[in-house]
């Protein structure tokens, strides 16, 4: 004991010190590291419950996307694409598309009936009225971020520029150009961008280019759209192939957003324009997002006859019923696309109205139905809520007769006989709601006629694409 | 230096020691507390940020509703009113109101159209084209939770049943009860709950008492509606005052939601209809929250006669001239505070339509704009697009010529001859697109017709509230 004692004590004591202020540098550090990581949980928890409330994070691809991607379309001889960016409006994107068509290849359209189309519209429409020269050649020119739409003679001004532009590098008649223009309404199109880009695009084409216009025609998409279909003619394959862009503003009337569809048919522009007419109804026609008609719907399809299959004639023939089948079917897979890339979709949704006193009856309940916010909002929440379906067929103002309406969810019968089914069972209507594709029946119990609309969910995510669309 | 230092030293390093292992604490202390504050500021913020899709949580009051509160109504002689808790669906909060109406009293009504009418809609329109027993009294009973609507012959005979209950404790005959049924739709309502409670009502039947039936008739409301009107008949006071519900499927076709309107005022039943039935044109018909029709909508309008007025006889004669303009001035608040508490609404519109080829024109395109999904949300994002009411005019099915087209915020003209103003400034329209109320004016240039309509905002309360109405 003594001094080496105190000397001792002394050391161990230091060496305490010295671990204790090891041990504080650490604790310090842990402290730090351990806030430092659950600063950035936080940070990325409160980011992701805030997203939905910032518009302007990019669009993830819709849920409902079809699962095998973008299909391998067929070259379609006569036809080639490119697209370039112009910098219409977005930047670090394509935007503006050129496709042009062969000599001899016949053009007919669907466009939208509202009343304040725009000026590429009207221009696309006095065209296809005029007697077709379809041994020019032809070409399609599409510009995304800009509608070109109530700019007045501006816009037109802009329309007569591009096409002359056009008409002069990809050598065909200005008569012959159609154009499309789709993004923001009421703003002036900056057409110079356009025309500047056009000895580019000429020096691009390519015939196997269709995936980058489907690209490049997008405005709110979260994924391109296209598809396809192959019949065997008199003496050859017919290949059809076609892509469309929407995704807001989709209640298409008596077309669709834009839609370009092309085949190495042979047709008559006359006959070709009678299928296209006569599939339109029941096909872009019967599908809505948000019942807002735009005013640049438009629907072009092109055949350049450079299939080996002989002329189709005659409507009656087997290839032009089987065309024409093949031609609808090619219709109906844009527009469900169309419809699974409805801003903010996460169901879609299938409404089978039957038993209907006539085919325009039943379009007018689907279409209440497929429109209502309070049905389209209970689908968002996965909510049985079938009592919204009978008011939406109750304010149709089509004929109904409550006491003979039946609804079911999928094959699920919820309500007959004017009140609610006998077995209905409320856990499995749940259940069934939770799928993420839906099958709403209603038959009205009056007649015969039927009609099959698609559209999808109303969800905060509409809203937030919406609220900050322009800015 | 020796022994008397070690031993310093150490005392020394005994006091760091001490000192550190205080320090030490001190820090866990203050780390501790501080990631507890953080933790809790954090908690707060990420419920703030959640909050909104969390569609349970209570709903606050509109910001849109009357700053003065509910208004003090004036008693109407011959009117007594009481309220109680049934838990027909809620609880903890009134849902049966029963109204009395004394001997002598006029009624009148305007109901639904919808063809998926519920059952108490029909009785009351059956019950009111009967020739009325003026003399013998009436009641009116409402139920808030439970709409009766597609329930078949079990609601039918649930309407008789209260009808008959009602009659007997009342004592006023059973073809003079009037009821409603308001909220979910297609389950049976459990009308012994109400009829179990009608001893109590009668009991507590007050002339004061309207404010507590103005709260017992809410469904998703978020504040109570009521207004009133005064006016000098010959030889004494004439009193208007109503009360009304009504926030989400709201786009009333003949009627509204559920509106009672009462008055001292001596008038003939068939005069009362006239005038009822030519105002509801442009008032509750001119409202839309989201376009969807209810299935129960009734506006019930009675006339004690107890005024010491003389009896209005001639529709052309002064007083009756100012009492039809007094029951419109309160038909149309109550229609307008219905549009304030639209579900999740934030912003007040008011949509002018002029210079329509005929009426009919006119309010197509102002409910066309008053309902497109795409103009609400831009409203909700306080965002000029006036772009979106071009498409919504052109939508609409109405006459109507782009280049004539003129569009107004407030007093800025933003848009006219078919294109975006010369002295447009987009900050000025920006501005304005913040104010909680807002005028839409649209002038079709093509005739003299106009009508306004009142709609709101679309948010995503609305979604929140309506993807999880049911559960």
């Amino acid at each position: 004991m003594g001094k080496t004692d105190w000397k001792e004590e002394a050391k161990e004591l230091k060496g305490k010190v010295a671990k204790l202020k090891k041990r504080l540098r650490r604790i310090a550090r842990e402290v730090a590291e351990e806030v430092a990581d659950k600063a950035g949980a936080v940070e990325t928890a409160i980011g992701q419950a805030i997203a939905p409330a910032k518009g302007k994070a990019a669009l993830k691809t819709s849920p409902l996307a079809p699962k095998a991607g973008f299909p391998a379309l067929p070259v379609i001889d006569g036809v080639e694409f490119a697209a370039v960016q112009a910098g219409v409006r977005y930047q670090g994107r394509t935007d503006v598309t050129l496709i042009r068509l062969a000599p001899g290849t016949a053009v007919a359209g669907a466009f939208t009936r509202s009343a304040t189309r725009a000026a590429c519209i009207l221009d696309c429409q006095a065209k296809l009225a005029q007697a077709p020269e379809t041994d020019a050649g032809a070409a399609i020119l599409v510009n995304s971020g800009n509608a070109n739409a109530f700019t007045g003679l501006v816009g037109e001004n802009s329309v007569a520029a591009i096409c002359a532009a056009v008409a002069q590098v990809a050598s065909v008649p200005a008569g012959r150009v159609f154009t499309s223009s789709t993004g923001v309404i009421g703003e002036p199109l900056p057409h110079d961008r356009i025309i500047a880009k056009l000895p580019d695009l000429v020096g691009a084409l390519a015939a196997d280019a269709m995936e980058p216009a489907a690209r490049a025609i997008m405005t709110t998409d979260t994924f391109p759209k296209g598809a396809m279909a192959e019949i065997e003619g008199e003496g050859g394959t017919i290949r059809i192939a076609g892509i469309a862009k929407g995704s807001g503003m989709i209640a298409p009337d008596m077309a669709t957003m834009l839609v370009y569809i092309f085949t190495d048919a042979k047709i008559p522009p006359a006959l070709l324009q009678r299928m296209v007419s006569r599939q339109v109804d029941d096909t872009f026609n019967c599908i809505t997002v948000d019942s807002d008609t735009s005013t640049s719907d438009a629907l072009i399809v092109a055949a350049t006859g450079r299939s080996a299959a002989a002329e189709i004639r005659d409507l009656r023939s087997k290839t032009a019923r089987e065309f024409e089948s093949a031609l609808r079917g090619v219709m109906l897979d844009l527009a469900q696309q169309v419809v699974r890339d409805g801003e903010g979709a996460t169901k879609f949704v299938e409404i089978q109205v039957t038993g209907a006193a006539d085919v325009a009856d039943a379009h007018r309940v689907a279409m209440a139905i497929a429109n209502s916010p309070l049905v389209k909002t209970a689908i968002a929440g996965q909510d049985a809520n079938w009592g919204r379906i009978v008011a939406a067929v109750g304010k149709s103002g089509a004929r109904a007769d409550r006491d003979r309406l039946a609804i079911r969810f999928g094959e699920f019968v919820v309500a007959e006989k004017g009140q609610r089914a006998a077995g209905y069972d409320e856990a499995a209507a749940s259940a069934y709601m939770k799928r993420d594709e839906l099958v709403i029946g209603v038959d009205l119990g009056l007649g015969t006629a039927a009609r099959t609309v698609w559209t999808c969910d109303l969800t905060h995510q509409y809203i937030d694409i919406n609220a900050d669309y322009r800015s």
